[in-house]
């Protein structure tokens, strides 16, 4: 084996200059743990002239992929220019000339994982994607290693930085959404167009990765049931405390018998629940497996340094197979046929805040309306938590299947008593 | 490579029970990770009559390890007698048979894990420890390969699953050590002779498995400064709350540039801090890594299938690298030269609680003794929780170094004014 492997770049912002100060700064520890250097030998960056945070050799950037992807001296390329159609022909063209990849790109893998992973088994190559998922916290090794033996039957999982931290100080500090998000934005923790993180978009993606691997399955985006968090007020985070509940944005991926379920969005959960006192820009993935039971992985979800940690993880996993000689043998295969559960067979509670006409009588009709659809309920809050224009009543609902609940929802949003549906959200139990 | 590979099993007690319960169970998920069936051939028992817990055949059962451990059918050796020499002498003789070892044990792997990795190597075998440290939690794993290249600065661990559930119902059920000791025992969350628990020496033993790997060099136990929990009282607990502690037996290791500092004690801790929210018999680590930050790995630290998970892991991971023909060439390296702090480089701070003499000047005279030794007081609280017999003064330092803090510990000794110092405590900032 070579005494130096070659690295090229396929993108130099935040977390590629992260990559290369690793590498740089732990040269000697990689050295020692694969008895190899390791060098960044081309960046593909849009602009050559740019001002970068990271010290690097102008001769190293390039604008031409191509002298990346062609360059016989390259052994592995790091792709960490996001976006889904240039990034995917890059690494297909990677792995058509050999080369091992590895990818923080949550987008691309989400969508073309299959494929992806296909074409590194037929050219013999590695695919490492820890990056993709959850930054710094290494969730895919634990799924694909350390809880191999285990037949994981869910997964929670706070997986998306931006909301998290709007939702944690919209708690803390009594704001609202719009307030908290301006702030964020402002503070560089929410980017200028925030939609993929607050409609849950970026969380589905990391949800299908992780079903895909913890249940052995193709689970693809469109399985992903997904609702943000731009609708949340401040009157449901003050109604859930009073409650005992914490909302975060989760990602709930639940396998009974062979079916699987997997859902995004705004989730009332147990204060004492561990996910509950994950704050700020922290991720974390709560695992239940059928022997392990609970587990918990916890770390920063995103950053330029921590989600770099993750990259030159996978990049010192990509030497050790070089160096072994195995490279494209550990890929995990999807053996499990993919049945996604019906709606009826969906349990689940439910929470609902109504404003609802201040008159006698109104209190009973809503009880008579869930009863009817066969829906109990756990608690009900009336009294108002400041002065209210309207009359408001939040329900918890027992267990019911998610198409009993969508019925309720839908009578409810019919009722002459109830003027308007403010919020309806998944309650999780523990 | 053969289509079944054979297992044998070195004890039969809890885990190695779950060990045969999970093999079965995942018989088909296992095969289809790895390509091929896992056999149980062999268990060594003390007992061949006794009744077990798991359905098993009783000619599989055997009192002479030397019908594993020369048995030519049998490719894998999982250790789970525990123990030490019997547990050494079989390990080194299935590497002499160049057989491959999956072990769960720490006390083991504390005190000869150099030598066991070593006898690995010279014979092409793989050795595997998952589940020595912090049982279904792959935390072993995620120090070798997830972080792996991150420098990792420090790991704060609980890691003994029954101090932790002691300490836990002492804080929610204000009741002293030993009663809380008497129920676990008859609970079996603790044992009958509790004493390698209670005292920190099991922490200790998982401490020095996590450094060597974490900090790449060769800790042992000896290096591990080790203080149990028996001398804690309810009092303490209180204080704590009252100061904004929780109160944990926290293994500590910390790198500061190259040297170390290893230690097991009750520390008070932030209640803020992640750690302080894992109860019960639930273990965690706390890894700071000087570029992915804090992350935290959560889960189940001991009982018959969370461990046996992490064996079972192990065994897949064993029968991958027999599959990829690359046994024996995965293990780490203890690269830096082990250098111990030393006490005055140790930066901590102190809780002190003392009994006082009852009369003018004596809190003036407190405060000059920790003054002349250059120890300034972070928090200090007089009134007393419930009528005392005796005055009763509870001292948080600031950050000073060991030997300083031991020097103040030795003149409150002396102080006349001072009755008796009922207990010291490391605190732990975040």
């Amino acid at each position: 084996m070579k005494d130096t492997i070659s690295v090229g770049l396929l993108g130099l912002g935040t977390v590629g200059s992260g990559v290369i100060k690793i590498i740089r700064e732990n040269q000697e520890d990689i050295y020692h743990k694969v008895g190899c250097h390791v060098e960044v030998k081309k960046a593909l960056v849009q602009d050559a002239s740019k001002i970068r945070t990271v010290d690097i050799d102008q001769e190293l950037l390039t604008t031409d992929a191509d002298e990346i992807l062609y360059n016989p001296d390259i052994d592995v390329v790091v792709e960490v220019i996001g976006g889904i159609e240039k990034a995917r022909k890059y690494i297909l063209a990677a792995f058509g000339q050999k080369k091992h990849v590895v990818t923080a790109n949550k987008d691309l893998v989400a969508l073309y994982g299959e494929e992806l992973f296909q074409a590194a088994r037929e050219n013999g190559c590695d695919l490492f994607i820890e990056a993709s998922v959850a930054g710094g916290i290494p969730i895919i090794r634990a799924l694909v290693d350390g809880l191999a033996s285990d037949r994981i039957t869910k997964m929670m999982g706070i997986v998306n930085g931006t909301t998290n931290y709007i939702l944690t100080k919209m708690s803390k500090h009594q704001l609202q959404y719009e307030e908290v998000l301006s702030e964020a934005q402002a503070k560089g923790f929410a980017e200028a167009d925030p939609s993929a993180d607050v409609n849950g978009l970026d969380a589905a993606r990391k949800m299908a990765i992780l079903s895909t691997l913890g249940f052995s399955t193709n689970v693809s985006l469109d399985d992903v049931s997904v609702e943000g968090i731009s609708g949340l007020t401040n009157d449901d985070i003050e109604y859930g405390k009073r409650l005992g509940y914490t909302i975060k944005l989760l990602g709930i991926a639940k396998r009974d018998n062979e079916s699987v379920e997997i859902s995004v969005q705004s989730t009332l959960l147990p204060q004492k629940h561990p996910l509950s006192s994950v704050n700020d820009e922290y991720n974390a993935v709560f695992v239940n497996g059928e022997s392990v039971g609970e587990t918990m992985f916890y770390g920063p979800g995103a950053g330029e340094l921590p989600t770099a940690t993750a990259i030159v993880s996978d990049l010192i996993a990509v030497l050790k197979n070089m160096r072994l000689g195995v490279c494209g043998k550990s890929h995990t295969a999807s053996y499990n046929e993919k049945k996604l559960k019906t709606d009826e067979a969906i349990e689940l509670k439910n929470y609902f805040r109504l404003h609802v006409k201040d008159e006698p009588g109104v209190f009973s009709q809503i009880t008579t309306l869930f009863a009817s659809q066969g829906v109990s309920m756990e608690k009900i809050v009336q009294k108002p938590l400041r002065e209210q224009k309207a009359a408001e009543v939040v329900i918890v609902t027992h267990k019911s299947n998610k198409k009993v609940l969508d019925s309720v929802y839908d009578a409810l949003l019919a009722a002459d008593v109830v003027d308007s549906v403010q919020s309806r959200m998944r309650v999780e139990v523990c």
